[in-house]
């Protein structure tokens, strides 16, 4: 049995749990918070720890999961927690990424140990794919559209707007766009061609929502650059149709063939998630088995999804998967 | 550059060619075949040579791409050529992988080369497709469809009937199978429901149809158990509309995530291929490259697309792939 550690316990935590439920050969060592540890109960009733404590489980854990947040959280804590543990996380701040595999390769290194970063579904899934198909597409273009599915960001940004109670909001990809780039014609789109916003939000009693609608769409970065819907709607509306986190997206890359470049091809990996951390949190369990039989080969380093061959992740002998997989 | 013999000149072995040609780092040492060279042109003018020539090859070869067929060719010459070469072949007799595997993997190390076998899109890349999503989703069921595509083997097959001129047979997945699988039904299906066979035939003049399409509509194996439908049609048209040899596919699983299986989750890989060679021509291109670094790095022996780390495959810097494709 694999020993993992969950190191930081939101919803990604709770799917990481999951996912070492679901898993038959990992174990859930305890949950490692900076609350205190009094006030956390988690799903399977695993030990809740002291964040402060992870030092003295050392020879206790074999993979730690990182379950922090992109922004301030792992770009401290993975290399950080690389010294002493074999890690794994899903940093997804794109243009960090090389920083951030630099720093952590170093401590790994250091502590003869393995860390995996970037390992979610986009980075992760996603990226595999891009690789896969730039590989047998030389000559071609790539496409990547997300949702329909929640964008916490997105909806955190609506729920800070004054007047505002609580907010949800999906990315919806256009399926004008994904025709066109599906009929291997490679156009050029905006951002704006490509994804549509639209907002459920429960407005404060006596707010002005055409205020707020309008501080909604002309929010830069956010909403500006995008067609933008907001609907109104109760509490209770919010709570009982727009609780759930799903998520997904599409891969594409149109490329061609042959000598004269005359034979089209269309290469598409979709994803239609329930739910975002649960299913990231999956990814990170086949990647924290990777991690672990990586180190157990003598191996230490940072790794990302594309240094890691496939068999690594899986939980089944070899003759199996020639059998049944290939 | 890394240079390339080709092994089996047929549709497979221009797909190949092409590939070559279409890709930065590899150049093509020249075509083997076991016809009299001098009646082989190569579409790129290179050069044409005996196959009982190979072993003059030895130093001036660094991967050998092996297209001949996978009934009675690969089972014989990869294991033969991989005692001198590294090689790279798209076997795809699903039964005889693992026996293949074994034979592979002796010679390759009695030699000190690399064998990649089965290194097509199925299998191979939707074999890694399959693993991926067992992996992420190992509580889910796996469903495959073909097409729409020519199938080979069954045009063969029509137009071995007597009375029968020329053939095409598509393989054609069944919308409403794909839409089952899509909901998250877990459908259990049978042959007939998956694929539907749709086939062009030119008969001989004066030839009894009737008779023809209820031979091939009883053919067992081939197409009793589908619903087949047969279109006779003139040489001309044949020629004119149906010469491709387009293909492609779907890998899709369904699973749950989630510590009661709450959230339903799908994975779907598509594939849309105008040339079924070309493209598994490119396919191997990419494998090759990685054989041949996998060899440079001082490995032996066989390798499915399994055991290989996707950076290997792809003819671009470690940090552009983290930058542009993670």
């Amino acid at each position: 049995m694999i020993r993992i550690g969950i190191y930081g316990y939101g919803n990604l935590g709770r799917g990481v749990e999951a996912a070492i439920k679901n898993s038959k050969d990992t174990v859930l060592v305890g949950v490692f918070t900076r609350r205190d540890p009094s006030t956390v109960k988690t799903e399977t009733n695993a030990p809740v720890f002291s964040a402060n404590d992870i030092l003295s489980f050392k020879d206790k854990i074999d993979v730690l999961v990182l379950c922090g947040g992109s922004a301030t959280d792992l770009p401290v804590q993975t290399p950080e927690l690389a010294k002493n543990f074999n890690v794994v996380d899903s940093f997804d701040t794109h243009a960090r990424v090389l920083e951030h595999f630099k720093n952590v390769d170093a401590s790994a290194k250091k502590g003869n140990n393995v860390g995996v970063i970037s390992v979610g579904w986009d980075p992760g899934f996603f990226s595999i794919l891009r690789l896969y198909s730039n590989s047998f597409l030389p000559n071609g273009c790539d496409y990547t559209f997300w949702g329909k599915g929640v964008s916490q960001g997105h909806s955190d940004a609506i729920r800070r707007i004054d007047g505002v109670l609580d907010a949800k909001q999906y990315t919806v990809p256009v399926k004008k766009a994904l025709d066109a780039v599906r009929s291997g014609s490679n156009p050029e789109l905006t951002t704006r061609e490509k994804h549509t916003r639209l907002c459920y939000v429960v407005a404060k009693e006596g707010a002005d929502k055409a205020r707020i609608e309008k501080e909604i769409k002309e929010m830069p970065n956010y909403f500006a650059d995008y067609d933008t819907t907001v609907h109104f709607i109760s509490l209770e509306e919010l709570k009982e149709k727009h609780s759930g986190m799903p998520h997904g997206g599409h891969v594409i890359r149109t490329g061609a063939t042959g000598l004269g470049n005359q034979y089209k091809d269309m290469i598409e990996l979709t994803l239609e998630l329930d739910s975002n951390p649960f299913f990231t949190g999956s990814i990170l369990i086949s990647f924290a088995r990777a991690c672990y039989r990586l180190n157990k080969e003598g191996h230490s380093g940072c790794y990302t999804a594309f240094d890691i061959a496939p068999k690594y992740l899986i939980d089944k002998e070899y003759e199996e998967i020639l059998g049944h997989l290939l």
